[in-house]
């Protein structure tokens, strides 16, 4: 883990995780969040939607988007302000999803940052972006 | 669950779930996303950083407003486009959260819905509020 | 949370604890484990079979056996050498069970002891029991 | 998925399950049971333990076995009767552990199989052994 004060911080410093998404975890998020949303666990009616077979929650590949803020980039002790999400894509299972975050603006007064924040598949598809502001520590 | 097309919506119409947020909720997220933020998991960390004990993630909250989105307001077969997320209050180990979304625009050219987004907690404190554009279901 | 000695347990002494099954219980339970049992997670499989609805994991009353065992009597620090269970009647959506744990029997030569274990429902009913054999923590 | 009758099974006739163990999987555990014995999901106690580190749950491994089962052998509409669990090594994390299952018993008259259940980690190491008793389908 990592813990950056804003002062440390600089344009284009990324950091990122990597996690695959299992059946488990779809049914785990179902579980935990109260969303169940067929598309996400009904096999049988997700197979007959428009996205032809299960789906991830898209707030799961948020929290990977959220894992990688607060523990590496700003990281441990930053204070999450806002984001904002685009879902582009679809995750299924068995995907294998990249989470980056990218500082895009440092406002050392106000002590905030900004970070491009995307999801992206084993193939290179952007399933989510969006953008972070964050209040990382201070030292 | 229910599920409208664009034509059965009507501005200011609203729906809402509520849950309470267990600490084995915060560790089900925490292993489920990755998301092992000392501030989520770790009391004695938890305890001495200004939030004074553990937090929920504010994507676990997100994940409410998904469920309402998904299954009850405009329900079982829209495809969520986005999400814009403010965190302004934390929620901790306990606390009974309310998520509500209203229908702030109807746009029946593109097939757009956009939602005021809230998480309220039992003392009438707004953790998270925002805004989703959803594509309603095509009947 | 306690930590008892083997000279500390007296035969009968016993502890508890007290939890509600939810739906996502249910799910979440399914996912980390692997366990798709219809039984469990098809809602119309479940209503058509001899339950006439959804049922939680054996494993889950198991692991509120274990969670009283490993935390309260004997408590942190012991050793699970075993634990012999039998599913006596279904838990269901919605049903709060007690998971109760008492001494039977204390070995101080090899620091075994043996207990009951048993999970019963807010009606009374005992819907699984059985018996563990622990190794307590040595101070 | 697999559904046996007992007519259709024969002595030695197995079946298994492959899991990785990751560490979301044991605070996931934790999380649903209440389960958060501190040898667990507290790394600093735990490294001063005898194990050297966190484990699993023994219930998480006793749930794999579950699985297997109750959608492999004898399969779906099955109905547990009893488990009998020796928990001889430690799951730790990282492990990848696999639920083997082998009929060593078969009670036409009272529609009752037996089966020998073990999980075996990747080096061969019995982590957990047993069995089972089981009232297959009738067909």
């Amino acid at each position: 883990m990592n813990s950056y004060s804003i002062n440390e911080l600089k344009i284009d410093q990324a950091a990122e995780m990597t996690r695959s998404v299992s059946e488990g975890d779809i049914y785990i998020f179902a579980g935990v969040t109260g969303d169940f949303n067929p598309v996400h666990i009904d096999k049988a009616f997700a197979e007959k939607s428009i996205f032809g077979g299960r789906i991830a929650h898209g707030m799961l590949s948020a929290g990977f988007i959220s894992a990688v803020l607060g523990t590496e980039l700003p990281g441990v002790g930053c204070i999450y302000l806002s984001q904002q999400i685009k879902f582009r894509a679809p995750v299924e299972i068995g995907d294998t999803i990249r989470a980056v975050v990218t500082v895009t603006d440092i406002n050392l007064e106000k002590n905030r940052v900004t970070l491009k924040t995307e999801c992206i598949n084993q193939d290179g598809v952007i399933a989510v972006d969006g953008q972070a502001v964050i209040m990382p520590v201070k030292k």
